[in-house]
């Protein structure tokens, strides 16, 4: 097939660049154009580089950034991947889902819209239902589906899978978040060097609601919320990339260690069914190091090349007192934020959505 | 009255220092010598400096390091306060007690022998009467007193205020502990910068255990626990001092949260009422900012300028499905170390064990 | 005598609050007014804090920010101290001289000013003159003070003390800047974590002109910059405090090492022989061991107690193929910022400029 | 050709592993076994991992750590990479090429011996010469090549660029060394968070001797020093990977900025004109960005893919008072280390000494 012209919204910050490294060799996808806000036009990608680990192509890093233009993304593209920051991102992302434009964004604006869903392919590819009775989407073929926030994505999987297995009542969490979770100039320096701030604005609201949401069902025109409880503190970490979280779960059944364990290995999703090009062959990874998931090791985590930081890595499964306990680390930017949304589009190909 | 004679052990690590600190102007000790292996004899107290923000006299800095000599610190010391490495402290700290030698130590050894209890002024100062049932005590007047580890003092005075007051059924920590905590050289700058490492060595376990036994209480010879359950996951930030934690609370009352901060601001134990020189006037600080505790800004809180580091900051309370949340920041050096072990000392004197 | 009236402008940034600090029980000032921006107006100090290692008062915490007022403060106040970022400093400040206000400022857009003098108490006092011949003295008695960029205060004495002794002829100079140096939010911590960025916008040209002026002379109404070249390159490192800079230097005479230490630490200034209350006992501190002055131990150096953070500290004196190579450091905002504007007011009340 | 036998010394260590990831795919040689002291036997090298960037395959994370063995490394391998630590170094190597072997090494303490060179492929292919008037290679066919200290290496080829083109009389270098340098575990975190340390031990000297060492000639048996003089001062911040210089040059020419700009991008050595395996295409990269080189964007600089860390980046070319002024970059453990003495091995197969 010939690829799916794709336009890369906020390509100046952390998460536009994610969604570029990603889509720099897409066999599907193609890249039309790179926009951004006023203040940058023009630009070349490598004079706004922030992305640390990937190494652009050159004629990529000299692709030059463009005003935002609704007209000529809903002309030339069928998909906008939106890295826009999350005040800015509701009215554009809506006008660009009336102006026919399949949009995938990692903004929070849209997450709680009645027909939009939270989707992470491995969990819940079925709300994608939800897509078809977005108004847009009878009229002009233009919908929007939103990833999780980073902290939510990072734990879906793992929490899908033992919910599956053996049913799951409360998930007590804290989180050691990546500053890159923050955008660009996002946390200062002088509050991150030797220091940890314990607070990120909603983020606790939306970890307690979201998971919910996305592990939960869509039908009859709603989202049916998941039964179980979940009770956070987040946290800002002086870590570039990767999101690690402490985990104790209160589980209906009573696994040993080992079936746990082996739930989460086991547990594959229609991404890797279907064999989608940015997903990881094993989504979950255990771990058995005494000091594993960190950030510095785990963050990339994920096979083949193409899916590096789309997996989710688990270890220091323990239990006490009744309870199971956990580390799990995901990639924020990658798995939690512009990947989710690149294997998101690849499903809806896979659902002809697209 | 005139002075107690101390002797400073294992001068040259981060809580020996913290001990000199404590101790340099102290109304009730003074140093005798300064203590450690055979490999610092002679130098300076400046030359092995690894204290940062505390400037110490310059008759301080230029006292020399002597090796450990058991016969001369039992002639000339009543106390010793012990920061040596818990892989030596055990035999060295019984010797000393044999030799009628008060041991305040900040080292793990002791800390589940029969009659040795885990001291922390404000919430079990009851348990001082373990030390008469040692056997070294009737013998020779020496005994050996610890405090708890670090991560476990941070949360013991406010979860001590909240089962007093309301009943603790269940807590959910996760901790964000300092370098300072593994001592020096520690933690390799390699596995800290950018990272964070979720394993601290039974760090787990000593906070499930020491947390009910210092909650619980000493009689007829021997300890019982407090009823409560603690889940603990435990990891290493890149920050100097200051150990962040983050809690989930189960209480049998529901108070609300005005009353459940009341009962943590209106704490006072007996350090209080008996104004010993490094107790805090206020052992427990509620702040009310959106982002506090941080370790930059709260690691340091107490008052007088004695007790700098020695109060316990709370933060962030709220109330997520039935369950209390909150963050917690204590010193991990000062009051989770070499500070709780000097006010363990000035309890004792109180007491006139001394 | 009754304290002088003193207004802080720009008290919600570093600097202002470095000001805050010095002035707290400053004994010849006293604090009138906190100003800052409209966006800050009726905040406590303690709502906005950037000070890390300082524990204000609660009273001094409790005061509320006003919008700056130049009638106001023109009204109430002998002196201004200025942390207003450089970009908004210069207009207010010739308004604030002009209703008679001394302005002691910490920005830099009239540090090249006809009249204006760069002064470091311990260096130039001489310069002092210069202030006269500013129209706005005669006429209302306000004048304008500045300090040095804070790279080049943190040698200036150093170079002095050696110019004085033995000719300076180049001084090569690499610095590793700290990140308060750039205010507050600043460096973003996506690039201050783990990196260095080796520019700072007009940081080595300031370097390479302002130590010329200060280290020259005032006469017949102008200045007369000193003879010596400076070859700078600067670079920000993830440090809180205090800068390091790397020295080799070129010199007229060829002293022994010892004969270049004695010259440093022998060297006292006017603040010292006028025993001005935040000069430093000893500006400049000799250091002996192999990897000193480092950020954490040394940034804070300087006795008595009011006066910490206000001595340079030079280690690792070496000759290597007949130029002299050392490290300096001294603390950015405080010797390099608001401590040596205060101490700049306290030379002009000895010189009966106030 | 059949590839190469090589054995990897000091295989737990940074150096060590970097040689691995130079060699797991490599076109001529081919890893015969991994080495380390006892303390590591049998171990994977999945739980001794040190490299955090690179992905190793499955099969070589699961492959196994030998106890040195000199006879079976002589018997089997014509290759031997060392990254031993250099204080054990000397004498295993000495036995290795007495046995036979090719010591391609990392470690300091063979490069001031009579015949032994420090080779940079790009800067010195001739001094090959002196190998083969080392006793063991007319015996056994063995003998020790080193690479230069890793912050020589990084300004050796700009230098020798200059040197070639303008004449280089002297070079005042200040060094940003990045925390891998000094290997693991290295420098002690509480050194390094937040501060920067302004020593590294006899590094200095080494800079100011073995680059005159490099940029010379080897003739008549003996080596003959480059004439120009080298003022180092180095330092240790927190970064993970990549040293920055900071450097000041004195030359006999005085190119315009662009002439001397185009000596450096135009600069191609042996192993371009070879195209060895792992040379970078162009050896010296130059960029025209404000802030640039910065060790995370810039450490990993180099194409192709195999050779990535394996270029020097130059930014900042500026002029003061006569002199040029820049800032550099390399990759300390890459080009710096292991990559050098792989591209060393790649130049002796080309010159036909393997």
């Amino acid at each position: 097939m010939s690829k799916i012209s794709v336009a890369v919204l906020g390509a100046t910050g952390m998460i536009g660049q994610r969604f570029i490294q990603m889509l720099e060799d897409h066999p599907w996808f193609e890249i039309e154009g790179l926009y951004a806000s006023e203040r940058s036009e023009g630009k070349r990608l490598g004079d706004v580089l922030k992305v640390r680990d990937h190494v652009y192509k050159d004629e990529t890093m000299d692709r030059r950034i463009e005003v935002m233009d609704i007209g000529k993304i809903g002309k030339n593209c069928r998909i906008a991947f939106s890295g826009i920051p999350s005040d800015l991102a509701g009215p554009t992302e809506t006008e660009l889902a009336k102006a026919g434009v399949a949009v995938f964004t990692n903004a929070g604006s849209h997450r709680m819209d009645a027909h939009v869903p939270i989707i992470i392919p491995e969990v819940n590819p079925g709300q994608y239902d939800a897509v078809k009775d977005q108004p847009t989407y009878g009229e002009a073929g233009g919908y929007i589906v939103t990833n999780a926030n980073c902290s939510s994505t990072g734990i879906a999987a793992p929490l899908h899978a033992i919910n599956q297995a053996f049913g799951l009542k409360q998930v007590f969490v804290s989180t050691y978040q990546a500053l890159s979770g923050a955008g660009y100039p996002g946390v200062p320096s002088l509050d991150a060097v030797g220091n940890v701030v314990p607070f990120i604005s909603h983020e606790e609201e939306k970890m307690e609601t979201e998971l919910a949401k996305m592990l939960g069902t869509y039908s009859d025109g709603e989202f049916h919320y998941a039964g179980f409880k979940v009770m956070a503190n987040c946290a800002r970490v002086p870590v570039i990339d990767g999101h690690l979280e402490s985990l104790v779960l209160d589980t209906e059944g009573q696994p040993t260690l080992e079936e746990l364990e082996k739930a989460l290995v086991d547990f594959r999703g229609e991404p890797q069914t279907l064999k989608l090009p940015s997903a990881p062959e094993q989504p979950i990874i255990v771990r058995h190091e005494d000091n594993r998931p960190q950030p510095v090791f785990d963050a990339m985590a994920g096979r083949p090349e193409r899916a590096r930081g789309m997996a989710v890595t688990i270890g220091r499964l323990r239990q006490s007192n009744g309870y199971y306990k956990a580390f799990s680390m995901s990639h924020n930017t990658l798995r939690g934020g512009a990947g989710g949304s690149v294997l998101n589009a690849e499903l809806a190909v896979a659902k002809k959505l697209l």
